[in-house]
């Protein structure tokens, strides 16, 4: 029993795109247990794909597609798919009907092309798309041969995979044997330095323990392999209650957490409400802080004073200031996260100011200068930051995320103060 | 004459890394003109990669290999080669002398381990690594095909593709001719749509036309192979144009172009600027406007009115029109587009006020219904939009394109008109 991913499309080719979705069902497919061998990329060309079928289906079991499903006459995965085993085309009055509904939905007309998205080889069950008008396919086309087509929109083959066909696997005895993960989610301190803190871990077997890094963020993901998922969560535990005490604060949670969603959490677990001021980051701090659903709660909104003027107007920063010490400074920091906390009255406020680049860098304030500034009630701090120049968009991000983990920091010890008490 | 690219890793198959050698590896063949049809991924097993071996050099004639070269013993992509093709290793002086050298610059002794990365099939060559100690090969097995081995560390592979692998194959006579492609970008029309309209492209053959959608943007990709780079894009150009004239103003843009960064150049060239106010979005449209360096001169900054109080305190929204038709209405989304236009003193004022969704929706407003308010001097207006219950991360980042999308439309018009008149 093995399966195999078969990515079909031209811009997978030409080097387009990256093949993300190999890599999603591929960290799946180990979760799940489920052997797998090969993939291959073929373009949206009939008899190369035949080709690619024609191999797979001969060493494996499962077949995954994704890509070439699509409304348009290039996208022709399971026209290919039929043919290779010489079975016809139906129509599926089932998809029609979601098709439609989804198109009167958005006020849209459904056209011809997308009448060819309703056909199935005869015999197939519709792979449901809860997202796009794209649905995939589950089909037998001879005994101990499955395969499965997805869209090669990453977020809606993810969606379709995780909630019907990892179901539809299961109830057939793929994926029994679990391996479950947990990962740990850290901030403000180095892979290296997280690393040599935990380095005993990195030689356990089961569960193991690995580290990753991304845009700031460094991640522990500890992996148990077991017969259940209980039993294999149970083996990451003890583990996990390990790493934590060792990492101290700077773990700020695991899996789906956020920064923002921990930072959403702790506001209102004190009743308490944010506002924020935005310069460099123009909107990305309260685009994370609303990701959050449900945001409404603790979140009030925030003023982005990309200019200067707005700075002086709506934040009350002193002119002055602005003058004698630039917009990039710590004592400004401290007026916008003051000014927009009176102004839509919050528990906290929180700002940013910074020089994102790539132009706007001198020697005295290069590039990644970044101050965050936070207020309360009864007190004014700001905190100093250099990112370096590594690109606008990373210095921007890493900014956002800062400042989240500065007001995580705060609340978290001014809770373990209180309890201290 | 076509080339197929073969990953060598357990650890692609597992997932733990995105396979970006071979979107390296495609956008390069596609540079050279040099025709590419299939990628494979295999692990490190000695049966299995024969199997790829097997299938990719009966069907093409440049197998290019990335991966497994390292010291140790599960790296076996060139003893796995050489027992295909049942040919002997053998062990290349000039290896070893490299090997050595690089080892007694770091100050470290070579292993025996390393010897093994001195073992080549009989008759091949080294493909030099300057950078690091794992060399690669250049083979002939057999007449009409040749085989190129690269490390699967990026930068190492990367180098000697670019220094030694493409001035090989250019004297031997692949990569003569030269593909060269061009991405416009279209937003407010839908793929099946815009595939109608231009459907009689499809079916060229030089340059091709290809459509692509993601996230609510959609793409007409048109590639063009030439002797020369300068030769292809002359193909393109009359396409471009005839697809443009058809597609009108719904394409946006081409390559590089964001909506943010033609909003951008529009509001330059007309010398305006621009303020904004979020409620769903929560920051996501400035972030998208700051994202394009030197937003500074036309953007001026945002209002972010997340809880119904700023929207009144700060924008001047009308308690009365808050508690009569809801935060989600034109009305509203228009008052929020005049008062940010007006207290942050800009030529124009744009707002997004909807439901992200999960949860908020009613029957009379579900999810992913949005009003974008538009205010300029003498005028103000809105728009509405239903873009279903996709996931609020959908939801979001389409309010926000079309928010800039409508902005741009009034531009473009306005700028037709006085051309026109």
């Amino acid at each position: 029993m093995s399966a195999e991913i078969i990515s079909v499309g031209t811009e997978l080719l030409l080097g387009n795109i990256l093949n993300s979705n190999a890599q999603f069902l591929a960290q799946q497919l180990a979760e799940l247990g489920i052997p797998h061998y090969f993939q291959t990329v073929v373009g949206d060309n009939p008899d190369r794909l035949k080709r690619a079928i024609a191999g797979a289906s001969d060493r494996s079991n499962l077949l995954i597609f994704t890509g070439g499903l699509g409304p348009t006459p290039d996208d022709l995965t399971t026209e290919t798919i039929a043919a290779f085993f010489a079975t016809p085309l139906v129509e599926k009055p089932e998809i029609i009907e979601d098709i439609a509904q989804k198109f009167a939905e958005r006020g849209r007309q459904m056209t011809d092309n997308n009448r060819k998205q309703a056909l199935l080889p005869e015999g197939a069950e519709m792979l449901y798309n809860p997202v796009g008008s794209a649905p995939g396919m589950i089909w037998q086309p001879r005994p101990n041969l499955t395969i499965l087509t997805f869209p090669g929109v990453p977020s809606e083959m993810r969606i379709m995979w995780q909630h019907i066909a990892v179901p539809y696997l299961k109830t057939r005895g793929w994926g029994q044997a679990t391996i479950a993960s947990r990962t740990l989610r850290f901030w403000g301190i180095s892979e290296s330095m997280l690393a040599e803190t935990v380095s005993s871990f990195f030689d356990l077997q089961n569960p193991t323990v690995a580290p990753y890094a991304n845009f700031g963020e460094v991640k522990l993901r500890v992996s148990a392999k077991a017969a259940s998922r209980e039993a294999a969560y149970a083996l990451i535990a003890p583990v996990e209650k390990e790493l934590r005490r060792l990492a101290g604060i700077d773990c700020y949670g695991a899996d789906e957490d956020s920064l923002a969603s921990v930072v959403g959490e702790l506001l209102t677990a004190t009743q308490s409400t944010l506002s924020i001021a935005e310069s460099c980051t123009g909107g990305g701090l309260g685009q994370m802080l609303t990701a959050v659903s449900g945001s409404s709660a603790f979140f009030m909104g925030g003023i982005i004073s990309y200019d200067n003027a707005v700075k002086e107007q709506l934040l009350g920063v002193e002119s002055q200031t602005l003058e004698q010490v630039g917009a990039v400074s710590a004592i400004v920091a401290e007026q916008m996260a003051s000014g927009v906390r009176s102004r839509l009255n919050t528990t906290w406020g929180l700002s940013i100011t910074g020089i994102a680049g790539p132009d706007g860098g001198t020697t005295a304030k290069p590039v990644g200068l970044v101050y965050i500034g936070l207020a309360a009630a009864d007190n004014v701090t700001s905190f100093e930051f250099r990112f370096g120049d590594r690109g606008r968009d990373w210095v921007r991000h890493v900014s956002a995320c800062s400042a989240l983990d500065q007001l995580r920091r705060q609340i978290v010890s001014s809770l373990s103060n209180l309890r201290g008490s």
